[in-house]
């Protein structure tokens, strides 16, 4: 992996080729980044708008399963262009029904970017400032390898897949960050299951953290989100399209399970006050109407689009690996033994109508990063939005975030308008 | 009604008529009631061990949509005898998924009493001190008038039942008290859905609840409880079984969605530790089994007989009434003013690991009622069972609820072993 010392890496950087066709900078940055890596390990792919790098079995990821995953794919968007250094790069970790089009439109989709006030020009993470990397989570269904990608004998995995984990994810992210040159990242921000792996990259990685933003998240899934997920779960396995997970290969899709997990998902972005009103019609004269397709008329209409973008075996394999998250389990469940002896700095940010991830949860991370001595601020921001709180235009967030930023920002030495130190 | 200085009522309670054959004490009791109130608006029903009174068109039950229900059948269980004085009768409202057969097997499902440890002889609901009545909720399915029973026209009502909410089911409960003759009860007491039933007993007719005990249960359902029961709901209409509502007619049920339903009911019993502990596989090396049939086996067997034995349509009707269940926002948005002016004694139990109905909610009650003037009591038991811990052998409720009883029955007059003042 090229240093930010190492002349090879300049070289690469200074690279003045004109951009070629629909290349953007940053495509061409990882392509040469790609053939000074030597080219063997990775190759950079381009299908359909969704852009990946291949790795091939002489790279497989180590799951924590024991099992090895390869070949693996790791589909990613970058934006805005990595300084000569090398440190101004930011990660960005996507929830659970997130994708890596975080501050562009997904073009299978052609769903909006999902957080265009967080990441853009002149947004808390500056586009005109940083290199801004989001990948598909591992067992995603937006290009990197999960149930639904083809296996070596040409069949989609489905249920074949091994279990993958956030620290699975994580350390398939690793693996994309290191391929593109990158020894250190100035940042590494998600919110809900993007949390939890930032939380896990910083206890995992400490010296390849600057700095790490937790939002809406929590270190351990807690019982009413396993609980909510395990519905979804289910409502999926018992759609008879669900077909014992092999779906793709029957041509079919378990769209009514899907739209049940969909539902899941999008009660929990909403605040307690919302879902109550929602379903207070039982306190109303009006009749409820039990009826599969117009009982919860504002859902569906998303819900049914969800079914088409997001791939059921996907959450079956995401959920999963969220309920197994509990990062002080794997420290003798002590939460600050995590963090113990890393240098990296920590935001904490909690919403207060967030009933899947309350505040007291962000409350949990900082105490343990206090503990563990490490530079952290928690901010619990009055919201009435609920989980989604995180995508909504809510000045304080926003304005909280920047100055975390900039002052981590000011502390690796980078400048207030891109460049190095 | 009777009243307890009514010649009719002593008249009733002293026949001393020998038991014939299968018929109970309270059964004779009961039949004598109906005779001596005339036996014109209510009549006895058994069939197959289920019990039930049948209100006829002259007493329809008032709803809060607006309709009226008629006719009306109330299911119930009566353990113990009333005394001369008609002033020992306790009322226990089940749970969601609960029946009438609180100290009994039940004889359709042929499952044991659900809350053994509770009432029985020698126990906190002493049956040798108390008579216990316990009916069937509205739209439910074990014998009182529910999307299950036959409507006017022959033909199940199945979606065609109005909405019924926690008030709706209190009043029919009412109508059946009224019926045996019993002008006040001494205790109404349940757990979950049924502390709700015995706190909108207490605020509906102060008068005629002499003492009040709500265990393991909120005076508003919350967002997640919401959500949870929510999927449960669109499982159950997602699966092609379920024919929108109609499957009776079609000679099937949908037992794919109702096995999800009753996973809602029984995640939401366990302890936070015991669901993260049942779905921590992902964090083992073991590969998890994504299959619809043995995902999750300690819960599906469970879940198959409860498809079984509970109804469908009953938890779409049940569940909404519960998520519909919101006591202050009927009086002002003040809980206290749900209690004002009542003489009713509340004891308020919760269970600290209980995450559905966490103590916070009992604790939120118990204010309430201490604003209001009323004399409370609020015990949060610790406990590592979560919500079922109310089924459990939890020796400090027992020892507390036995306390709480004694002392209501001392205040009331009634001594110590049966018979009155």
């Amino acid at each position: 992996m090229p240093r930010a010392n190492d002349p090879r890496a300049a070289r690469v950087f200074n690279s003045s080729r004109p951009p070629q066709g629909d290349i953007s900078p940053a495509t061409q940055f990882i392509r040469c980044q790609m053939i000074h890596a030597g080219g063997a390990a990775a190759k950079l792919q381009a299908a359909g708008g969704v852009r990946s790098l291949a790795f091939d079995a002489s790279t497989p990821l180590q799951l924590s399963s024991g099992e090895a995953l390869s070949p693996l794919n790791i589909a990613f968007e970058t934006y805005g262009a990595l300084n000569a250094e090398r440190s101004n790069a930011v990660l960005v970790c996507h929830s659970l029904t997130g994708d890596q089009f975080v501050a562009s439109p997904n073009p299978i989709t052609g769903k909006p970017a999902w957080w265009p006030r967080i990441v853009g020009p002149g947004r808390p993470i500056d586009t005109n400032r940083f290199f801004v990397i989001c990948s598909n989570a591992l067992g995603g269904s937006m290009g990197t390898t999960g149930p639904g990608s083809l296996a070596p004998d040409g069949q989609p995995y489905s249920l074949r897949l091994p279990a993958v984990t956030m620290a699975d994810a994580v350390r398939a992210q690793a693996m994309l960050v290191e391929a593109l040159g990158i020894e250190s990242l100035f940042l590494v921000i998600g919110p809900g299951m993007g949390g939890m792996q930032a939380l896990n990259w910083a206890s995992a990685y400490p010296k390849r953290v600057f700095a790490c933003v937790t939002v809406a998240a929590a270190a351990k899934q807690s019982a009413q989100n396993i609980a909510l997920a395990e519905l979804g779960r289910q409502a999926i396995m018992a759609d008879p399209d669900w077909r014992n997970g092999a779906y793709l290969q029957h041509g079919v899709r378990p769209t009514k399970g899907g739209s049940v997990a969909r539902t899941a998902a999008q009660l929990a972005g909403l605040s307690a006050q919302d879902v109550r009103t929602r379903f207070e019609g039982a306190r109303t004269k009006e009749r409820f109407a039990f009826n599969a397709d117009n009982a919860n008329d504002t859902l569906r209409p998303q819900g049914a689009g969800f079914v088409d973008r997001f791939d059921a075996n996907s959450y079956l394999y995401l959920s999963r690996a969220m309920d197994g998250f509990d990062l002080a389990a794997d420290f003798g469940g002590r939460l600050a033994n995590a963090f113990q002896g890393g240098a990296t700095r920590h935001g904490v940010f909690s919403f207060s109508s967030d009933w899947r991830y309350p505040p007291d949860d962000g409350r949990e991370i900082a105490r343990a990063l206090a503990a563990a001595g490490a530079e952290a601020s928690f901010l619990e921001i009055t919201s009435a939005r609920g989980h989604d709180a995180y995508m909504d235009h809510e000045p304080a967030f926003e304005a909280a975030l920047t100055g975390f930023i900039d002052s981590a920002a000011t502390a690796r030495g980078l400048a207030l308008n891109g460049g190095g130190a």
